[in-house]
């Protein structure tokens, strides 16, 4: 029986692995946990300051905690009353009274332009004051990180007012957490980094320090939303919405002095399985009924609910289809019960056929999203947010953007990526994934400079609908350093980033996360480990995506409940939907409209001629749209098959060659976290081999063509 | 997140599934387990007789509690005296005192030719008296089984005196049941019958009504020994060897009426793990105290005991190569603490590289069980039976046989077969295995007309030592049809007559089946049902051949723990040593030694010329020997591409014969064992149709030749 190293390595180490804090410990934990992008170094710019706090609210006295803390600690002094002692940092509501003289100027000079917004803030410096304003308590907190992030920089010479807001507002985190131990799927479904943070063996696992400190984080990088256990909805998970509600309350309170509200994952089948009805059924009243006052009990405990996620009539869950109802019935009805709290819903757009038959190439699920959804455009209530997958699949290293983001304008939509390594390597692998989502927010699906993918989630595309936002799946667990390997962290942090401002470029986040984490007072050379780090992570995702899948054709993964390594048969004969249809001649997938399933045609133009054509289409995405011979010659030049041994080969050198790389900051940095990642980068390079070798024999016996090259192909 | 139907199919459906029994009760079960092929009608003819058993002992008093259950259910009489009263059947044991008049000359006919030995009997008719003769209680109820399948005949005409002797000493079955339930393999490894008749979720199941009802079914097909654990031994299995013996001695009693002796799994790093050693070095004078002591305290408590069984130094289960020795030393070792008490050693041979380099084609793990083992010919001790797979691999259907059944003449050699349908469809499909069996107990490994394969296992092969008889992977559970398929269950009665009796025709032994378990008074068409069950049955292996992996390559199944359904890359690239090198020009395995492995050096002339030659090697085997063109021509005048289409094809046919076959029994057998069967042909065509797709397209879309017949392929 053979186990992938991913579920018998170091990711399941637990608490007793090595995992000292470089951190700082406002949970009280004694420093067994990681301080992740927050260490104390990090604020000691801020700590040195005569800071002022102004304003009131449970956000207002998160903020003046941590300035409290960094200030006991690097000298500085914090108040939260204005007197006649000189500061150097204000942070304030600007309804909060009077401040300092100094502030005064800038503090109106910020607010010219009008009302900030519940989360935005103004920064601003002059006359050696530097001051953050807010209208709103949850403004003033992420303009507390904004500090923090900028560091010293933030208290040198002059800064215009600079007004910052998040683009999208509902910046959510879904955690596939199960409450019980899934048979299968365990207590994270899809999760590398141990076990879950709020969840244990059957109960709530109550370790608030943790909590409060995830919440701390989450609201450094603009998370502001979670939803806490798994959309695939278990028996005892449904009960978190009745009986087990005071564990969700828990959580609520834990996370709100982080801005960060709670979502809850629910079954369609609620009334029947924990009402009693005969029936779950969107328009009978009384299953209306028992949703209102579901909810109503649930905004009792959780005045600041955030809402439902919905997996519906997906994968074996339960849904409208079973009562002849559409997703739009069904998510209606969640939305109704909702609204008079002002909760939304997320419904999740990934709805296919999953018992498919492989003999059966007519059957896409490329265009499932499309079918199921675009028509339904118009008919959800405003509270709805359609969660769709950014690609059309399922989180792949390589994907189009899904087109159903650009055929639902009168709808809220929210682009979902997944955080969690689950196809790309999983935590053993370095794969700096913000290069990705960034690709896919600054899509243009109606054509390079048109609207983007960010737009549409922001609400600023061609339609009327407000924007959804961005969701994820999580990549935390109970492991100490978060996420089992430590780099993929910065997938996290860059993910809150990226939802706060898709603009940003991921170098640059990485950048700032390199900073927050690795602070220069804490390395011993901090030119060699930035460096290093961006040498190590900023291709990262391409240089899997170069060892795995070739040109975007996807899932060569090992299947079930695995989906780590390679096989490159793994799922071609199965009944989930994704074939590469590789024979003697050719490779690839034709979703053209000329020859194939016609998937092309869900794109508005110029896509849908692009993809369409064998000329146009981009090469990364070429086995995703084509049926190509394996001497097809690629816009780069090379044929099909050349390109496979060539990117195989370099991808497998260029892990050895970060490999190499980290081996230099052996006692540049914390050396726990420096082991953990060594230990990661040999179980990477192991797994690349066998992607390499595998996925080049597998084309070599099936094409006969050698490398030109002549390297070793087994 | 897909399973095998296997797996959660009606196999799992345990005691509440419907299981009527036909039968007979004489465990007092209330009649939920069926009855085999023990039901009460198959005791009729011999029930209507006056019977007289003499002879003392347990085993007699079996005989004679059949004997008198059966009379009393058909209006006979049971006598254990030899008064004045007339007989027409006698059941003695020869040192048993005076004999009615009409006995004597046949016991004094019979016994002329010398002893019986401790299994064998005599069985003699004339001037309307039976007689059963025997020197030993066991050879008694051997007879009173044969008497039983002979029915009426027994009583009819005269029969002149016939001696029965078992072939083989030692007719065992090693039952891979786990104590514990195995978080991956479950409560019985490879079982497809339901939980274990003897363990249940940590415990002794204590459910001796069902173990003596086994022991006695076992009895009546001639087998002698089981082992009651898995051979992988995990911690809890470990004990039963110690703290956990009375449940092996619990076993040991409800069998010993049945004359099977229990036989124990043992791990080789008993000593350590259970003793607190420091070493479990099989030459250090504190291991040999400690299994000495061990093994004095188990006879102590089961002074039948059969002895050990061991898997050592194999798939990760601990041996001498920890401390540097071979499996000779190993095996002496626990052989040395069992023979004051006349107990075995039963060591497997089933040893190999189970982390191969699937890059590396100079292993062959073919090789392995002839390379660990010839060398140590003539190093075991006489108690020591070297325990070998039937092919070199490990029970596919189709493998040639293991060489090393010709090259250990100086050991006790046991072939091993698996009852259990682990590669040959899990219960789910029809696969009457005697056939296979029979080809490699006939087999002869120095050429046509001399010594077989059974005579090894007889210990009447060339060598000067004693057989070490058959061994087995038994099939059956708690399910009450006792083997989930309820056809499955002629493997178990063909195993045991098998080893009986080698020679046997296996359509003969179906036939016996058929008449115990179907008796004609309990069967609405009687000649229907043997015609139905013979079209069936008899080619049902061929059948299953022809519709999985062709021409002997093997190992185109399921990976991991399934086993079930198709993958024909599922083992290409793993770590298991089993590969089918398939790619654009042609597919198997050289193990020639002209440019191969070298594997077919291992056997001796003649078939080590003959796999050697491509063009004398048979054809179910090309695969397994040579790698050769799609285009090459079989012995059978088909090339090798057209061969794999047309058998997968023929296959899928067959298998729809025997469902269309089988519906025509409705209403003429027991409805609950005629519905069993219908569901699962339903699966096995299902399956099968899948096997052919699956492999048809592989092939085609690797080699390009169209079917020259044009059928679908997919």
């Amino acid at each position: 029986m053979s186990l992938p190293s991913a579920t018998t390595g170091p990711a399941t180490a637990g608490p007793d692995a090595a995992g000292p804090a470089t951190g700082d410990d406002p949970a009280g934990r004694g420093g067994d946990v990681h301080a992740a992008w927050l260490p104390p170094e990090a604020f000691a710019p801020l700590g040195s300051r005569r800071v002022l706090v102004r304003g009131d609210g449970v956000l207002v006295d998160t903020v003046f905690d941590e300035v409290e803390r960094a200030c006991a600690r690097h000298g500085g002094r914090a108040d939260r009353t204005a007197g006649d002692r000189a500061v150097d940092l204000v942070l304030a509501l600007r309804d909060a009274g009077p401040l300092p003289a100094a502030a005064t100027a800038l503090a109106r000079a910020a607010g010219a332009d009008g009302p900030l917004g519940g989360e935005g803030f103004a920064l601003a410096r002059a006359e050696g004051v530097t001051v953050v304003l807010a209208d709103a308590p949850a403004g003033l907190l992420y303009g507390l990180f904004h500090l923090v992030r900028l560091g010293a920089a933030a208290f040198e010479g002059d800064h215009p007012v600079r007004r910052h807001a998040p683009a999208m507002a509902l910046r959510m985190l879904d955690h596939w957490d199960n409450v019980d131990v899934h048979p299968v799927m365990g207590q994270v479904e899809r999760g590398y980094a141990g076990g879950s943070i709020f969840w244990r063996a059957g109960a709530a696992r109550r370790d608030l320090d943790r909590v409060r400190a995830y919440g701390r984080l989450l609201a450094a990088c603009g998370v502001n939303a979670i939803s806490v256990n798994n959309v695939n909805v278990h028996a005892t998970e449904a009960r978190l919405l009745t009986d087990r509600l005071g564990d969700v309350a828990e959580l609520a309170d834990a996370l709100r002095p982080y801005g960060v509200r709670v979502h809850l994952s629910v079954t369609f089948a609620a009334p029947v399985v924990l009402g009693g009805l005969p029936t779950a059924d969107p328009v009978d009243p009384a299953v209306r009924a028992w949703w209102a006052a579901a909810t109503r009990r649930v905004y009792a405990r959780i005045p600041d609910f955030g809402g439902y996620v919905v997996k519906a009539d997906s994968e074996g869950q339960p849904g409208p289809f079973t009562y002849g109802r559409d997703h739009a019935d069904g998510a209606n009805l969640l939305a109704e019960a909702l609204a008079p709290f002002g909760g939304v819903v997320h419904w999740r757009a990934f709805v296919y056929n999953h018992r498919q038959d492989w003999r059966d190439r007519s059957t896409d699920r490329a265009r499932a999203a499309y079918d199921h959804f675009a028509p339904l455009d118009g008919r959800f209530r405003d509270n709805v947010v359609v969660q769709a997958k950014f690609g059309p699949i399922d989180f792949q290293p390589r994907e189009p953007v899904s087109p159903v983001l650009a055929a639902m304008p009168a709808t809220r939509l929210a682009v979902e990526f997944q955080v969690t390594q689950e196809y790309t390597g999983q935590q053993q692998h370095v794969c700096y994934l913000a290069p990705c989502w960034s690709e896919a927010l600054t899509f243009a699906p109606w054509g390079p400079g048109g609207p983007t993918v960010a737009d549409v989630a922001a609400g600023s595309g061609p339609g009327p609908a407000a924007g959804g936002g961005l969701a994820a799946v999580a990549n935390v667990g109970d492991d100490p350093f978060w996420t089992g390997h430590p780099l993929a962290q910065a997938n996290l942090y860059a993910y809150g980033r990226l939802a706060w401002d898709p603009g940003l470029d991921p170098v640059a986040v990485l950048d700032e996360w390199i900073d927050l984490t690795f602070p220069a007072s804490t390395v011993g050379d901090p030119a060699l480990a930035r460096e290093t780090l961006h040498a190590v992570m900023d291709d990262s995702w391409r240089t899997y995506e170069r060892y795995t899948a070739p040109l975007g054709v996807g899932f060569m993964v090992s299947p079930a409940r695995h989906h780590y390594g390679p096989d490159v048969d793994g799922y071609e004969y199965s009944r989930w939907g994704t074939y590469h249809f590789a024979d003697r001649d050719g490779v690839g997938v034709d979703r053209t409209r000329a020859t194939g399933t016609g998937f092309t045609g869900q794109y508005p133009p110029p896509w849908s001629q692009v993809y369409e054509s064998l000329s146009d289409c981009p090469d990364e995405l070429l086995l995703f749209f084509h049926h190509v011979p394996y001497g097809h010659v690629l816009r780069s030049g090379s044929t099909v098959i050349q390109h496979i041994y060539d990117t195989h080969f370099a991808g497998v050198q260029q892990v050895a060659g970060m490999r190499q790389r980290w081996r230099r900051l052996a006692g540049v940095i914390d050396p726990a976290v420096h082991a953990r990642v060594a230990e990661r980068l040999e179980e990477q390079l192991r797994c690349a081999i066998e992607w390499r070798d595998q996925v080049n024999t597998y084309f070599f016996r099936k094409s006969g063509v050698p490398d030109v090259r002549g390297r070793t192909i087994h």
